[in-house]
């Protein structure tokens, strides 16, 4: 079972970090390792192999049994500190919390829990910040199946943004993203994953412009950066295109883009150091003159967030791990003229020399609407 | 000016508290207090009435000089610990910050922050969780009328959802759910202020159900829980309809919740106990045999939040204060069978005796579509 084995790797790094118990309050964690969605709770997972406990409110009751049936529920209002008061009592002295999400406030209510009751100040709370972002880098195959879904529900929904006409002279920025994300839902998405940038004309050299009542004009270069929400998982992806015949400076940079993004995605191996990656699409449009209009890192981690790690950017340290998800989105933007950027969402193979799996299918080559 | 007016209220309870200055992080409060709306920023807040210092990054630049041109604007990546530091160097001793936002991982950096450099020790990090927020409860005038504008949204979208049919047997939760959300924006929404609740039949039992492919049919109860969101400013509203002649049960739970809710309005009333609010409502619905159906609070506070203080419940303290904007709420669920809840969103007037001003004016007799 996939959330059982999530939290079996959760128990090896708890083994390397000595901790007995571990207390993963992030909703996101949460999600990951016990499969509940709900808007509130809380698990305790032991490094021993003893079963995991969700704790949550009266109103998951029915909700947390069903999607997480391996687990021991408790229906408490203060379920971390349900859970820490638990733990301590279970035997465990050293628990680990999640540093960068728990509260200063939260913390001392988690302290004050631990040295009243039956936990009795037996146990000690552990910093454990980024333990399980760092197991959710690399995806597993479950994983992989619905970020395919939901790359595959952006697809077919620009797609059909295309074939009927939605990219036209006269419509503003606002209506293509409306029609585009309603595309999605009726392709199989619960949602948006973001807000969807759509960037006409001089707008498209904003790199996160919201869209607006401006209107698509004959010459504009179209940017959209859009992606779908499939059971938790983000999918992402950017596209630009132009309507009418390209001026020669549109298609100079759509090249020296789409070469860049070519050149990222071949670096896109495992054991690739993350500076390296950004450096190999960098490099081509610095070479091409425009290194100075390209002023954001080459990609991210996608799942279930829509940023996470790793960072593809010139100051990551690290490595590009096997199976991890990620985006290839270098940009070119010339204030009040215009900019292209091309993104797609990729998994990293398992072997070197092997090429990534392109999850985005949506054609890249400089698409000309008349 | 309103921002202004609004840190000038705060300056006044940090000389309450002996603060000489405030660290706030938490967004929407910043929002609150600067009107800058992006994504990552802090805001310094001195007592003795210094210029506000927002932090933020370099994407930010042109949007926080527009958004709050009466601050200084200082540029930086860790800016919460570049804002402490800037305190302490300016004489600051005791710092406020918000300890129920404020990470453990965060209060170390500020810690160390405050340790090294041109800070050298000299300032303090003190507990001030809520501070904000409990300015945020009385909305002053440019609130209400935003609040006024979503109410309004939402409104217009439910009568032309139900003017063009869309509550009809055939159609499905997802589907009716969608078109009152594009309807929304039509009508001027930036967005829906949270997932709208769409829920038919045996689902109306569910107090916070999500819109399924349910179908509904012939003899439903349909319940809508939706909002608009304007500038920030979240709506909240619940209608429920009859698909068709209202059986016996149907009509009698549409009139005790009908009578519960008017009593809990009536009850809105500048220094009422909280309790006293929810029990004027709850003693209606007890009283007619349903007491074990209600099993959530009355209402809750709207503004830059969907909810937000004061709740309205059996066991809230304190009293509701003039210029409060609470939602009043009560519901009747019974199970596999049907429910109903009937929600506004109203204004506590200043003076006791005078009536909450209603911002959902939508009408709430029990409407019966054929």
């Amino acid at each position: 079972m996939t959330h059982s084995s999530r939290r079996a790797r959760l128990s090896a790094e708890m083994h390397a970090a000595e901790l007995d118990a571990m207390l993963v309050t992030d909703l996101v964690n949460v999600r990951y390792l016990s499969g509940f969605t709900g808007s509130a709770g809380a698990l305790l997972v032991y490094a021993d192999g003893r079963p995991a406990v969700l704790a949550t409110d009266g109103r998951y009751r029915t909700q947390a049994a069903r999607q997480a049936p391996d687990l021991q529920i408790a229906i408490e209002r203060a379920g971390a500190c349900h859970l820490v008061t638990e733990a301590a009592a279970a035997g465990a002295h050293r628990v680990g919390f999640e540093a960068h999400v728990v509260t200063v406030d939260g913390f001392d209510a988690l302290s004050a829990a631990l040295e009243t009751g039956r936990a009795n100040g037996r146990a000690e709370l552990v910093r454990a910040s980024g333990t399980v972002e760092a197991l959710r880098e690399v995806k597993d195959a479950g994983e992989v199946a619905l970020l395919r879904l939901a790359c595959e529900a952006a697809d077919a929904a620009l797609s059909d943004l295309v074939a009927r006409g939605g990219l036209r002279p006269g419509r503003t920025e606002r209506e293509v993203g409306r029609q585009l994300e309603a595309l999605m839902l009726d392709h199989g998405a619960d949602a948006a994953s973001f807000e969807t940038i759509v960037a006409a004309g001089p707008n498209s050299a904003i790199p996160h412009h919201r869209p607006t009542d401006a209107v698509l004009a004959d010459g504009d270069f179209v940017k959209i950066d859009f992606g779908a929400l499939v059971a938790g998982y983000h999918s992402d992806m950017t596209r630009t295109f132009v309507l009418g015949p390209p001026a020669d400076w549109q298609r100079e940079i759509y090249q020296v883009v789409a070469a860049a993004q070519r050149a990222g995605r071949h670096a896109l191996q495992p054991g690739a150091g993350l500076c390296e990656v950004d450096a190999a699409a960098r490099t081509v449009i610095a070479e091409a003159g425009y290194g100075d209009t390209f002023g954001h890192g080459l990609g991210h981690g996608v799942g279930l967030r829509i940023h996470e790690a790793p960072g593809i950017n010139a100051a990551a340290d690290g490595t590009l791990l096997a199976g991890a998800v990620v985006t290839v989105e270098p940009g070119v933007y010339l204030a009040d003229r215009g900019g292209v950027r091309i993104e797609d969402t990729l998994v990293v193979a398992d072997t070197p020399g092997q090429a990534p799996e392109l999850l985005t299918r949506f054609p890249k080559e400089l698409t000309i609407l008349d």
